[in-house]
Parts: C-alpha cells; sequence; structure tokens
C-alpha cells in the first residue's frame, strides 16, 4: 500500500509521522516501506528521526502541533534530547552591568590562517568580536598580518615565525580562553605546535576544522581533551574522528559515546546541529537555513563560542548558546538578501541583532538600558 | 518622403516597426531611407531588428503592444530566438533544502588576475560567493594574495609560483567548475597555463576576457572547445575570436555559427546580451542599463557563471540565468544609485535582491522558508 | 555712525548691500567703517563682493530676495559672472543610451601617489569611477599597489619603477583623459616626469595639489598649458602659481588674467569655488559646506573632473558641472551626519544621491528609465 | 537591621542614598552594614558615592527625582564636581562657518601602533577624522603603512625607519596637537622616542596607553607634563602612574592630587570617566555603556581628542566634550544592535549622528544650514 501511496502523483501529507518510519533509530528499517510525505505534521513534540537528513525524504517539511498534553506530565517525562529554542537560550545571556570593563569579558587566542586560507581567521575573529569578547588576539603566520589588519583593526595579532603556517603557538597564560583549528593546514609542524598546544594549555578550548582533521590522524591526542574543551565538526570531521556511520542515527550515538569517552563537548554540525555533552545531553539546534551552508559559516562558529568561552561560558552553555545565535543570525541575514547570495560575512555583521532578537525573548531581562 | 519625414522638427513615432526598416537582416538596407523615429510602439513582439545597437536610431525607444494574437497560435509557432523575461528564468533557479550543506554548491577554481588588475580577481570571486557557490578558490600570481584576502575572507587562494602572472594553474581535479580570464593578461607564460588547463581539465568552464583573447591569437586551440563551456566575449573579443562583423545581424550570423561549430554556449555581451547554445537558440536578455557599462562588470558576470556551473546548473541554463541575474542586480543598484556611480561592486552587492526578486515571479518555488 | 552701529550689542541686518560695502573690489576700502550684518537680505542678485571670505564680517549670512525685476531686461544684462544652481548644470548632463558600452564612457588615467599619500590616488581613484568613467588606470608607486586594489577592485593600476613616488608616467595614448597631482610629493624625479607628461601628452587634463606646486617652481612650463587643461588649485596654490593676493577680489582678478593668458580653466577652490574659463567668463559654484574642508576633499574633485573628461565634456562643462555635483555631494553628506564627521569618502559615496538629485532639476531629461 | 533586610528575599529601594553609605568617602566604612538596595531614588542630585564601581552594589540602579530646591540657592552652591550632561557640552562645540577651509581645523599626527598592534592607529585615526580634524598624519612603524593606507585613505602617513615599532617621531613642526600611545609597545628605542617628544614638542599632547605605561615607569619624566597635555588611563594604567588606591573615592583624589602636582589634565576611564583639571574641577560624564568596554574603544577616544585638540579647543574642553561625545556615539551604536556586538568601529562610524544629537541640544546653536 505504502509503495502505491508513494508513487500516486499527489501531495502526501503526513500525521503525525510518516507511515513506516520509526521515531529514532531507522537503521535497518525498509525504505520503500516507508510513506514519503511532502508534510508531516506531528504531535506536540518533533520525533528524534526528523532530526536527520536521512530522514528527510520522508517527512518533507514538518510542523508540529499541539495537541494539549498535560503540561506538567510532559515536563516532568525525562528526555537526553532537546530542541533548543529561544525561550531555552535567552535566559543564559549574560547580562552586563555599568561598570563593567573589556577586562571582564576576557581576551581570547584564536589559532587559524595559513597561506591562502588567512580569510578563516578574518572571519572567526571578526566573529569572536561581534559577540562580547573583549580583547582579542589572532595567533597566524605572518602572510596574514596585512590583510587581517586591514580587515578588522580591533584584533591584535601575535605572528607566527612562519610565514606560510603556523609552528608554535606561544605561551596562552595570559588569555581566558582559546581556539584553534580555522584555515590552519595541517603541516606537520602545524601539528607539532597544535600538540603542545593541548598538551600544554590548560585554558577552556575550541577545536574545529583542521585541528579536528590533524587530531584524527594522531588519535592517541583523545586522552587530552578535557570537559573545557568543545569540538565543532562537521559530519566529514566527525567521521574522520569517530568513525562512520551509516545515518544520523548512528552518528548520533557515536557522538554521544564520544562526548561520554574523552569528556568534551562536540558540536556536530548540520541543520539541525546537535550539541553532545560530556553527561549524555543532547540539544538539537532550532535556527539557521541553507543559506548558511557557505564558506566561513563554520568560522564564524567557532569565533562566537571563542568569545563566549572567553567571557566566561560554561563550554555546555556556550555551545548551546553560541549555535542558537550563530543560526539566529544566518536566519536574519537570510531575511534580508537570499540564501544564495548570503555570505559568511553577512552571519557576522547580523550578529547584534541577533542578540538583541534573542534577549527580547527572555521576560526577566534586566539588562542595563541606554 | 521618409528623408522628408526624417528631417521634420516634431517627434516620429513608429507604429509596428519604422518604415523602411527590415525585421531582421539590415546588412544591404539603405539606411537613408529608413524612419528615424523617437519611439516605436511593436505589436504583441519585438522584432529581431530592434536587439541591434545599429537599428537604434530607427527605432528610438521601443515598445511592445499586446493586440490580441491568439495564444495558442503564437506558442505553436517556433522561432529560434527567445526574449527572456523573469517568468523564463525564475523556475531554473535551483532551490535549496533543509539538510545541504556547502558540498552541495560545488567549489569553483576562478583563475584571475595579473600585476594591476588583481581588481577583476576580487571582483569575480566577490560576484562568485555572493550567487550561491559552496566554496572558491582563486588561482592568482602571488602579488594577489592580500588584497583578495582583505576584501574577501570568504574565498581561498591558491598562489602561482610567479607574482605578477599566472604560470600554471595547477589540478583542477577538486573543483566542480572552472573560470579563466579576468584581467589574466597574456603573458607567453600565462598563454601555455591557459592551453594546459583547456587540455586536460575537463570540468564546465567559463572563459572570459584575456582567456579569449589569447585564445584568439590561438585559434587551433578552438578544436578544445566542449559543450560544458561558456564564452562570454564582448562584441570586440568576439570579433577577434570569430572575425568582423558589418553589423548587429552578422554578428548574430557569426555568434550562431561559432557556437555550432565548436559546440559551446557564447554569451555575446551587449545591451540585449544573447547567448547562443550549440544548438541554435538564441537567448536575448531584457534586464540590465547602460549604467552598467563599467570597468569590472564583466568580472561579475563570470563569477556569477562560475557559481551557477558549480552548483549544477546545464551551462545552458547557467548562461541564460546568470545573464538574467546579473542584469536584474543591474537594474537594482540603478535604482539605488545614478547611472554614472554604479560600480561592479555595486552590483555584486545588489544580487541578494535580485534573487529574491527573480524568485518572487515564480508562483511555483517552495524556496525553503525562515 | 557705522562705527556707533558695529558696536552696539544688537543683530544687525543689512538690505541690498551693508553700508560701506562696494559691490566688486573693496581693496581700497575703510573696514572699520563699513556695517558689519549679522545678515544681508539682497534684491535680486548675490553682489560679486559676497562671493569672498574677507567680506563675510560683513555680510554675515545672506540671503537673495527677488524683487520683481523685469525678466526680459535682467537677462539681457550682460555678465562674466554666473551663480551656478541646480538648473543650470543639470542640462549639461550626458545622458546614456541603452546600447552604450564602457568604451563609451572613456579610459582615464589618474597619476598620484606617493609613500604616506597613498590615500590620494584611493580617493581620486573612488571618485572617478562614481561618476562615470568607463575604466580608470592608476598610476602610482609600486608601494601603493595593494592599498588600492583592496580599497577599489574596479581601478587597474599601473606601477611605477619606484617603489615611493612617480618617476615616469609612460605613454598616455590609450587613455582619453588624464589627472595629475593628489600625494604626488615633489621629488626631482616626479618633477621631471610631470614635465614630460606635460610636454608629451596630448590628452584633456587636470592638474591639481603637488602638480600646481611643481608647477609653480617650474613657472617656464606655463607655456605647456592648453585649452583643454583643468588647474585646481586652492587659495595657497593659485597664490603660489600667479603671486599673492590682497584681497578675494584680486584674486579673482589674477584668475581671470591668469586664464586668458594661459588659455586653460582654472578652477579656485574655496567656499564659493570660481570657475575662470579662458575667455573671461567665471562661474561661482552655489553647493557645498565647510563640512567639506577635510583630508581628501580635493582629491574627490580631481577624480570626479577626470571623469567628465573621460566621458567627452568640454573642459569648462566638466569643472562647472564636476564643482557643482562634488558640492552637492557634500550636502547630501553632511545631511546624512555632521561637519564634523564627514570624511571625504562620505562625499565619494554620495555622488549616486547628487547625480539623482541633479537630474530631477532637468524638465528635460530623457534619461534611460529602468 | 541592615543585614537583616540585606538578607531578606526582596526588592530593596534606597530612598536619597542607601542607609548606611556615606555620600563620599566609604573607605573607612563597613560594608556589612550598608543597604544594598536594588534601586536608589535619589534627591535632586546624584551622590559622589554613586560614581564609583565599590558602591554599584549599594545602589543598584540609580535614578535622580528633582524635589523643587531653589534653583537660585542650588546654582550659588558651589561645587569641584559636575556631572556632565548635554546641555553642558552643546555650547562648548565649535561651529563652522561658511569660508572656513581645512587649514582652520588643524592638522594633527597620531604616534601609535607597533607589530601586531596597528589596529590602534587605525582606529585612533579613524576618531580623529571623523571628528572634525582637518589634516591628519599618522607615525606609525612601516608594517602598518598598508592596512592604514587600505582602511583609510584620507589618513597620510609618516613611517619610522623601524618596521616593527616606533623609533622616533620626528619634528612636530608642521602639527597643530600630538595624541602618541595606543599600541605602541614599550620597546626601549619607542620609550626614548617618547622622551624626546616630550621634551621637544610643545604642541597640544594627548598621552594615552603604552605612552602612559612607559611614563609609568619613568616617573623622571613626570615634570614635562604641561597644562595642554591630557593623559587618558583606566584604572589600572592610573594606578601605574599614580599608585594603588584601595577604592573609587581614594582613586578620585589621587586623581586629583596629580593633576595639581603636574599641571595636566586627566582623563580616568570607566563607568563615569572623571575628567579632572588642573586647577582641581572633576567632571563626570553621563553618556556611554557597557558595550563600550571592547578592544579598540579607548582607542578611538584618543583620537577623538587629538582632533578637538587640533581644531583648537582648550585641554578641559576637549577633554569634557570629547568623552561625552564618545560615550553618546556608543549609546547610539548600542541603540542600532547589542552591548555584545559593539566594536571600535562602530562608536567611530556612530560619531557624526552623536555631533548632530548634541547640537540639538543647544538652542543657541547657529550652525550653518544647508
Amino acid at each position: 500500500i505504502i509503495r502505491e501511496i508513494n508513487s500516486a502523483a499527489c501531495t502526501r501529507i503526513a500525521v503525525d509521522i510518516p507511515s513506516g518510519l520509526f521515531g529514532e533509530d531507522n537503521g535497518n528499517n525498509t525504505r520503500e516501506n516507508i510513506i514519503r510525505a511532502d508534510f508531516t505534521l506531528s504531535f506536540q513534540f518533533p520525533k528524534l528521526a526528523f532530526m536527520f537528513s536521512d530522514n528527510a525524504e520522508f517527512t518533507g517539511e514538518w510542523f508540529v502541533l499541539p495537541i494539549g498534553l498535560d503540561k506538567a506530565a510532559t515536563e516532568a517525562m525525562v528526555s537526553p534530547y532537546v530542541l533548543v529554542e529561544g525561550g531555552d537560550v535567552a535566559g543564559m545571556l549574560r547580562t552586563r552591568s555599568r561598570f563593567e570593563h573589556k577586562g571582564n569579558f576576557g581576551h581570547g587566542l584564536l589559532v587559524a590562517g595559513s597561506s591562502g586560507r588567512i580569510g578563516a581567521a578574518i572571519l572567526g575573529a571578526g566573529a569572536a568580536l561581534r559577540s562580547g569578547i573583549g580583547l582579542l588576539t589572532c595567533h597566524l603566520p605572518s602572510c596574514g598580518e596585512i590583510a587581517l589588519h586591514s580587515s578588522l583593526p580591533e584584533a591584535m595579532i601575535r605572528q607566527d615565525n612562519s610565514r606560510d603556517y603556523v609552528t608554535d603557538t606561544g605561551s596562552t597564560d595570559m588569555y581566558n580562553a582559546v581556539a584553534a583549528g580555522p584555515g590552519l593546514g595541517q603541516h606537520k609542524d602545524t601539528q607539532e605546535a597544535l600538540f603542545r598546544l593541548l598538551d600544554e594549555c590548560s585554558k577552556p578550548m575550541i577545536l574545529d576544522a583542521d585541528a579536528l582533521n590533524m587530531m584524527s590522524v594522531n588519535k592517541e591526542w583523545y586522552s587530552l581533551l578535557r570537559p573545557d574543551m568543545i569540538l565543532t565538526p562537521h559530519p566529514k570531521e566527525f567521521e574522520r574522528l569517530a568513525g562512520k556511520s551509516q545515518n544520523g542515527f548512528e552518528r548520533l550515538e557515536r557522538q554521544i559515546e564520544f562526548c561520554r569517552e574523552h569528556k568534551c563537548t562536540v558540536v556536530l554540525k548540520g541543520a539541525f546541529t546537535s550539541v553532545a555533552t560530556r553527561d549524555g545531553r543532547i540539544y538539537f539546534n532550532s535556527t539557521g537555513n541553507p543559506g548558511m551552508a557557505t564558506a566561513g559559516s563554520g568560522d564564524a562558529l567557532t569565533g562566537i563560542l571563542l568569545s563566549l568561552l572567553a567571557q566566561g561560558y560554561a563550554p555546555e552553555d556556550a555551545a548551546v548558546t553560541g549555535v542558537y545565535i550563530h543560526g539566529l543570525a544566518g536566519d536574519i541575514a537570510a531575511g534580508e538578501s537570499s540564501f544564495e547570495s548570503i555570505i559568511a560575512s553577512d552571519i557576522i555583521n547580523c550578529l547584534g541583532k541577533a542578540f538583541n532578537k534573542l534577549r527580547e525573548q527572555n521576560p526577566l531581562d534586566k539588562t542595563y538600558e541606554i
């Protein structure tokens, strides 16, 4: 019957969940026997399966319909999975008081860039500065000096001894948080520098992009992972870190396992970016759009997370808040232009509006008013 | 009588077509015997002759008046000529689904720039990134490194070994599409690099500006042209490629012939840019304005086409869509300022609005909504 | 009596002209015997004396009141002096037709910049490109290459052999107009280069800033001045060129004399910038504001004039139109911010609105409409 | 009783002043015995103690309530302390007359930047140019040349002989005012250059950031301080200059003492920035917000002050006006975005609106109108 329905020339609407689709694991499911809906109207909560790209062909565009379940009862249900919405994040935002100075908002170190990929450092730095950090220093190869100063005079630079790639990140004593990865490349000397950083620096840290790729080929470094570290792989990078998955559900399981084993936070980037914590909780993000599938979008997220860690957010709060605000800024950018035309700089430039919009969702917000 | 009318001190309005002007070929016409109208009100369709600059003195400003011809009959008429309007293009736009990531939108390679003409690379790269490409790498001489990183951190760079011009474009295996030409110059070493690119790279390709000029002086390379190649000459560059024409009609015939013979797509730039396909169809573009007759406007078009090819558009669809959206962005830019003040960067910055405006003309558009 | 009035603690309003002030030459006037008005309400026409800064203390802020003089009679009066208003200039604007391409709008060469003063070239180039020129090449010392490409990708660069200053401007055969001066410095080698340019180049030319200063110390070069040259000194530069003046009236006389003798156009910059032509006409400009008294404002004017000459404007039309549009753009910039905060880039960025605003004042304008 | 109230789970509102808090010096006060109010409603005037961060925990957010005190009586009261509001500053703004040229607005020299900290020079220069200065030259190490020209073509550059730091500021004869400090670093050669500058240059001067830090380790230079010098330390820099303070009141006393002894103006930056003059007056600033606690905000203030000194403002007027306008620009920036996203460039870009907004508060303003 389902195959008959799927082959009919009509619009298909699924109620609650497409028939044949399991709510969580569809690894052993027979895909031809699942309804391919154009729209799914789901009761009260989205199902876990809706979060995975491999099920998009079944759910089509999905909506959640409240059906009046008892609020106390639903809140009493314990689930490791949360779909994060504005109301969840708004209250996490750090407020600023009248007398705070830039020292209160931390000094971050961004280790990024290599010859031809200096832009990654510029984007990461811009996102950090637009997310509330007090001071920012970029450690980059000397070929990036002029472009970064030209683009972002607010950032300070610590030049590597090498022109073309990072060979030593130096002391991190004066920083409150460190991010490493965007545009680094994987030169042997950069690998050694990254190892020393992981080994010697005890500051809260974000690892992204090539830092993750270098870690993937040095799996003995996993023992250096710590609770105040956030890893931000996209699916391919995660695969290199934790092995192949057959589908989104399996990948989620690996993500949970990875965080439990290595005691860190992993942000797995995608349409519904999932933040997994070291104690097994999973936060799916609800903001963002396919216009953000563009060069440098991930570098911007790294900068936001660095900024939040430097300001003293706990790693999980930083990850959940940062991912949400990054997607919200992208949604604002898309509203002002089109999916095709969004570039990462647009996301960064919309961060101010995103913070404001998010804050409006917190009825208790007592932010200082002008 | 016509000469009498033409010398009268009055406003002249032609009905359907100025008397004495033929609808297509006016190569052997006697120009003194054609009415020089200030305005032409044409029935149902613009005539082919209206597309050519050499006839502008006869038609003046022209308008099309519907006269109620039977729709079925007119649609049954087969013509190789189409005047492309929004409704024709909107449906060609690729839509994005929730789960798509930057890998879905392709990685383009832009081969551009030489000493003193690095701006051409910057403009091409900016237009590509604002047109939906997933990732972009610019291959340019090393003198362009800092300016490109400063201007556009979203772009990656592959530096040529030469400081001043391109000598080798390297492997193109990792790219989905390649564009070559803007600001390249015609150094002997660059010619050799272009030959190797044409000879070895099998990716969809745009050839523009100096790439066309170098091809013009190496006509034996014509045998390397392919169906997934788009050439974007302006009239002078086309003349170098295909020989002199006495007038617009003859130039169009040469364009058709060139495409048929060499099995490629040719975009002949002008007021009514014509896209000729290898099977003899001609699409005239209806957007754009004389404010776009400005330095770098063509580089922007090259970037747009690279972006569309990288995203998987067929060459003809890319050409027709890219030319339309380029002109539409220019029209939006002109509406915000003046013909004099438009610079190529304005066109690029209006691409977001142009994609949105175009999409509005597609009643079936199901683009994901924020 | 006048001294009594001037010392009274009250607001003084002059009718037609402050008592004691002559309408033109006040060189031999006794300044203590002239009313120092706060406001002057002048009949039908402003007086020539109102154009000079040395009389501002007498007129205060002045306004023109129509008193119903017979229009035919006033128009029959011949005067070499014109106060240029929008209606006078709007009709001079070149209109663009559908089929024009960038070749129709000329290729200009801007010779500008030296070590530490590269910004002058960037500003001049930006203004030229925002004023309708088809193509622009900047000849500058090689130290300016990256900053210009980063700032303005639409401009092409021809690097001098020297890193720090201009030593040879090369052939100017391919250009339609040339401007020399902004930020050049006065190095001996630059002087030699300027001499060769003056001696060998027969294109319409603007001389500004250091080009004028170098000419001042090489007065034998005056014989190379020509009818298609525009000089744009501010009062100090004009003094170096033509000698000291005791007051504005005398300076105007010297300006007229200089133009007559050397058969060129001189734009003497100030509050009411005066354009003197080689046949003795004087056009005072009515746009502009003291917020434009800022670094680089003059470089922007040079760029505008280069653009207009390259587009084929006659030197006098270019001078009158360019000065008017420059001031109008500055007025628009001031309306959007404050006198203190205007920088030259703001003037350049307002050129688009200025062209539009000016065009609106021409009831006959048939500019192509989108 | 007070401890009981402080431990109660309720909102606490203090009337006039929190019980137990002294109006001025709380150095010997017992902090547990002071009411910790959420809000304080103060009669007619804020108390001095409200200006200090160490008392914020007692006052909470405070408001001033007029209680109808006799105006003549309150105005007759002499106090060295002024809380500066718009009405106080608007009248100090220099107005511009029709005929003024850029020479009237001064030429400033900004000595700033070192390798990796060139951005400080860019921000200071931008703020100066957006605050009304006629001409600006930056003296910086040669590594900053390209980034500054790219970012701000309106600024001229004088390169140091050193690539990486300032070693000699050269002659200052042609400048109307000098600012030294932002991003300078403290290299021994830079210290020597600063000493020579202080010793030889007699122009009005601002000393900021590293200039102050270098002075702190060379306290014998204090004898070179002069009435036309403004120092702009933040609390830590002030501590290095004048020794540790136990609290805000003590720091204010040290500030007053420092200015009296060394005959200069000191701007102590913070939430209520205090300007102390050499004759013992103190101006607290009322604009600004915690979003301005961001990298480069202080560099922008230095640029503003340089601009005002170059335009001929007396040091005290420059300090009071500059601090006010800097905070006002920051408030405008915050209104357009969020505290997190403000970067120093935003403050600079809002200076135009700030000048306008301030001017609106002056009913007597006769600024030239467009």
